[in-house]
């Protein structure tokens, strides 16, 4: 096929320097030199190839993924990659696999959980993955509340050992991922019960198949829970369902850092804080959080090159028809998404601070910004991950009828993301966590206490709850300042007005029951604030490039004022602008529209997406959309042959209407 | 496994008479009888067994459906069903397939546009399959603008011959469901020419395949355009690519009801009106209204019963956890959706109802109606069908994690249901068609012109423009009057609003053009109103039932109030409520949902689905959902082996350390 770049004019229209941009994006110069380096050598190996996923049998996506999961291993010990390199490897497979729980669970939790001589003795086996594991917290009864876990680990003090056990049907584990087909061991969580007292869930490690063969072990009946949303999607991952009877491990493979068992059999709790764990919970966190704007910059890129790309009405004296970008019903979608893409990037980029700043404090006993920090990624965990959900569902829509093509890359891409919306906390019982929080925080603002982090705009309630939008004209809405105030001014009066109802209730949880679907817009308004307000520190940074901040100022304010606009109820019921300001505000959105659209392919471009890691004939570098889809319908199986299987037996009677005495 | 009823208790509960709804719900109770004896019919025949479905490969799936399709086609004939009986067949065998096009739109097409001389050659056949049909339309490059298709159709004088061709690579038809594989013949959609000149787009009947052997006629290039979203859905059917080399068909092939092609190669207009078109626009849009009642009830009634089942935090003293339906942020997101499946099955008949008019009206040339009667539907359309497939994947979120394995049917479901949101009009591009139409109307009030039917409202603007709510206490939003004033006052607003913004602009397709977002945002607010209001004067009727007209305004309410806590920044904006009063309707909402909590169980068992049809394990009657669930992941094929293929290639080297040497 002849290489032409159906939108080298697009491109030619940039007012910034992509490459800088790139750098922008990456987090720097060095993290961009890896990122590109790994996807190409990625891309450019014909074991990854992942085009024709969609079309294998379950078990032959799974076999292909253990191949993959293999080679790439391989390749990171020939190559010898980094750690950093290794991870980028794993993400630009991008193919699900019990390798992500192994690393992003299995060793952590170890690492996390486990005494010096158990990370000494268990990590170097999972290094070199002679041992594979995986996290078996989630029963079929049992998800968000992890404290009514039913699986219980009893101390035999005769024998030195817990009985690992499933008591009931649902107390079977369910969902690990690589549990179902590939782990050896698992950390498996259950109630420890020493001397018929129940200490709550404690972690253990657990042997689940042999080495030697990979039979299960005796008392472990394991496999896989079955077909999940989408073509390939977590297909390719083996997630299980794992039941014991009466399995006894060793004692010392109880993860015994914050708490132990004895030879005796007694409970103790060690000197380290137990506030640790929440440590690694903002570390996962900000990962997903991470995860969600590469997620959402991928639909983005896809459905912005081929809004370009596509044509439709508009034609004048039989010339071309209009690009659709050019519509402002697709800009009006579209652009948010952009700018969110972007929002949550930099969000991102500080929640990775956070984590450092929240560990160092926990080193140090400091506690205090534990609380504050705990709520914020919880908050936004599940602000950006249920909006990046529901942007590629939109960026698939906004492609028309050929988003609904697998080789569109959205609809896997959808199906392969929404898990996010539902593990490691689902996203409505999160916000009812920093509801919770918000709440608190309030009810002390009197006390003298000063609320910190992102809720110290708390602090200036008195000024937030009386303050008035100056907005008078549509580009008053460029400043930073002004929008800030109308977003703090939104969340501390909506938080205030829901302490004030929840006040009138006698018992105060009653109230929180009832009010709760209140109090999840209150907690989605200050994560909305959050990522807001860290949008516009990261523009008080230095950044390089022709045109750079002028780009990001865009998208920050684009980003502000479509939530203005899309939670405007919020605004005016809380007086915090007019309904003239709320006007004002959307005039200057369409404004910043004109001005997103000649950048906007330069603005995905940015994202430096190969097309192996995009997946997507759609979203193509070199927007020549209609020839590749036109060559990839032959690929289907169903074309292997002109007339169809079935054809003989179910079509001809038919038609021959010699169905009254065909076997069927 | 026991029988057990563990949802009996629910069902004790409900206030009102649950065999009363259903006959409300089915429509009568003939409608009743019919679809619960066909139901039946379906669920209980083997060949119909659609629980393995996601783990057949697409030849598998295609071939399962073929069978399935002569099998449906069979039993007809045997056992001598009537059209409605044996639509309602095809309908609870739910398998999309070939016939959906067959019977719902080729021949639609030929009763619509073909001449009394066509239908007497076509119909028979098609009306025994002796000759399967698919109506041809979008082209690779081409989806919403039809009169952009490039397929052209040649006169030849000489040979009285139409030659039909495909000039270019967009041309390619691409998109029609039967086509791929299957359809003999087709409704083709091509350019006219004739002596040189365009006339635009018209019908044609092209025989695509062989009647002996299905082998496509010379100069027809046919296939699969390929896989699609989810596992199932879409997948079991062919849609196909369509490319005509030259091909030569008789002219009595062209559709010629409205216009002809003289043996002398004239172009010619009949008598009979062009807006007869419009009427088959309304048939097709009610349908698609109707199949989005059934859509969004069957998630709402897996996503209710589960969240019955499902127990979650809230233990007290070692009992069972509270079931999670008892939660408010639960029933925030779930009873919208019940509620609004209830609006969108009484909107639907009413549309049923418009169709009739509006026939009797073509018939009587009377077309004064029909631009009101197309903008309605057209929105309504839009509206039903985004609120579906996000209600869709909203109950699927509702379900926690298991709505993400296939066993619940909410991936599958979704997967099917999405593509209502782009065919038949492209939801965004129809509400702009609607927004078109309200700008019309709004310029007309002061010509004297009464707006007609769902649009008669704006003759009150004067009145709407000014009138002042006077809701004061929670209660009172349960009088329809005021909901109904509030919901009329907002859409006028809006649209006058935007009509005065309209004309700042000096050229009015540019001003539509720039403000289209907006005017996307006022055009859902009057179809809004219009599903409020239907669902009021449905309530006008006289419905019998213990209860059941309690349900129903209890309903009824809950769909309007939520709508407006929805939009509440439109009502804010335009006047039309104060902050205090909304509030006041968000306090009213809370107490409906605890009105609704002990009928939500019943409501749902008033559609009447069976299992087999909602083909959802967490959704079974019986709420025995563990041990199905457990049961059904073993059947997964990777389940088959308890050491998973592929684990001597690639596992065991890892585990042992012998990647090295190994070739993967």
């Amino acid at each position: 096929m002849e290489v032409v770049d159906h939108l080298a004019e697009e491109r030619s229209k940039a007012e910034f320097d992509v490459e800088a941009m790139k750098i922008v994006w990456a987090g720097s110069p060095q993290a961009l030199e890896v990122s590109d380096r790994i996807s190409k050598l990625v891309a450019s190996d014909p074991v990854f190839r992942k085009d024709n996923r969609p079309m294998l049998s379950r078990k032959d996506l799974f076999k292909n993924t253990l191949r993959k999961a293999a080679y790439a291993w391989k390749r990171i010990i020939e190559l010898r990659l980094s750690e950093e390199e290794a991870a980028k490897l794993r993400f630009f497979v991008d193919q699900t696999a019990f390798t992500d729980l192994h690393w992003g669970m299995f060793v952590p939790a170890i690492k996390g959980q486990g005494t010096e001589e158990q990370q000494q003795k268990w990590l170097p086996l999972a290094y070199k993955m002679q041992i594979i594991g995986c996290y078996a917290q989630t029963e079929l009864g049992h998800g968000s509340n992890v404290q009514g876990l039913e699986t219980t680990a009893t101390f035999d003090p005769q024998a030195d050992e817990f009985i690992i056990h499933s008591p009931t049907l649902t107390s079977s584990k369910w969902w690990p991922g690589g549990l179902g087909k590939v782990s050896t061991h698992a950390v498996v969580y259950a109630r420890l019960i020493t001397d018929g007292q129940d200490h709550g869930v404690h972690g253990f490690i657990v042997q689940l198949r042999s080495l030697e063969d990979h039979s299960p072990l005796p008392g472990v009946t394991v496999g896989d829970i079955g077909m999940k949303f989408g073509n390939g999607a977590y297909n390719s991952m083996d997630n299980g369902v794992l039941r014991f009877d009466h399995v006894r491990i060793p004692r010392d493979q109880m993860l015994m850092r914050v708490s132990q068992v004895t030879r005796e059999g007694k409970y103790m709790q060690s000197n380290v804080p137990r506030q640790l764990v929440y440590g690694t919970m903002v570390y996962v966190r900000q990962t997903i959080v991470a995860d969600a704007s590469c997620a959402l910059s991928r639909a983005v890129c896809i459905a912005t090159r081929y809004s370009a790309v596509r044509r439709q009405f508009g034609s004048q004296n039989g010339g071309p028809e209009t690009q659709v970008i050019d519509y402002k019903t697709q800009q009006s979608r579209l652009f948010p998404l952009l700018a969110s893409a972007y929002a949550f990037r930099f969000v991102g980029e500080w929640l990775k601070w956070l984590y450092m700043d929240v560990t160092q404090k926990l080193q140090a006993n400091d506690f205090s910004t534990l609380p504050e920090a705990h709520a914020c990624t919880a908050g936004l965990k599940s602000l950006t991950t249920s909006a990046t959900a529901d942007g590629i569902e939109e960026c698939r829509k906004l492609c028309g009828g050929h988003g609904y093509l697998c080789s569109s890359g959205l609809p896997e891409l959808f199906a392969v993301y929404v898990p996010a919306c539902t593990y490691e906390g689902d996203n409505i019982v999160l916000l009812l966590q920093v509801a919770r929080f918000l709440m608190k925080t309030v009810s002390q603002l009197g006390s003298g206490m000063k609320p910190v982090g992102t809720t110290s705009y708390m602090g200036r309630a008195e000024h937030l709850m009386q303050c008035r939008c100056d907005i008078q004209r549509a580009e008053d809405w460029e400043k930073p300042r002004a929008v800030l105030e109308a977003f703090e001014a939104r969340a501390v009066r909506m938080s205030v007005a829901c302490a004030q109802n929840l006040s009138k209730f006698a018992n105060s949880e009653e109230g929180f029951a009832e009010l709760s679907a209140d109090l999840v817009e209150v907690a989605a308004a200050h994560c909305q604030l959050i990522v807001v307000s860290k949008f516009i520190e990261k523009l008080q940074q230095v950044i390089p490039g022709k045109g750079i901040k002028q780009q990001l100022e865009m998208l920050c304010n684009v980003y502000a004022l479509f939530l203005l606009h899309k939670h405007q109820g919020d605004f005016l019921s809380t007086g915090c602008i007019t309904a003239k300001q709320a006007s004002l505000a959307n005039d200057q959105l369409r404004s910043l529209y004109s001005q997103v659209r000649p950048n906007a392919i330069a603005l995905v471009d940015a994202f430096n997406y190969s097309d192996h890691y995009l997946g997507s004939i759609l979203g193509c570098y070199d927007g020549n959309v209609y020839p590749k889809l036109y060559e990839a319908a032959w690929m289907d199986p169903l074309n292997e042959s002109v007339v169809p299987d079935g054809y003989h037996e179910y079509i001809q009677p038919m038609l021959k209407q010699q169905l009254r005495g065909a076997r069927l």
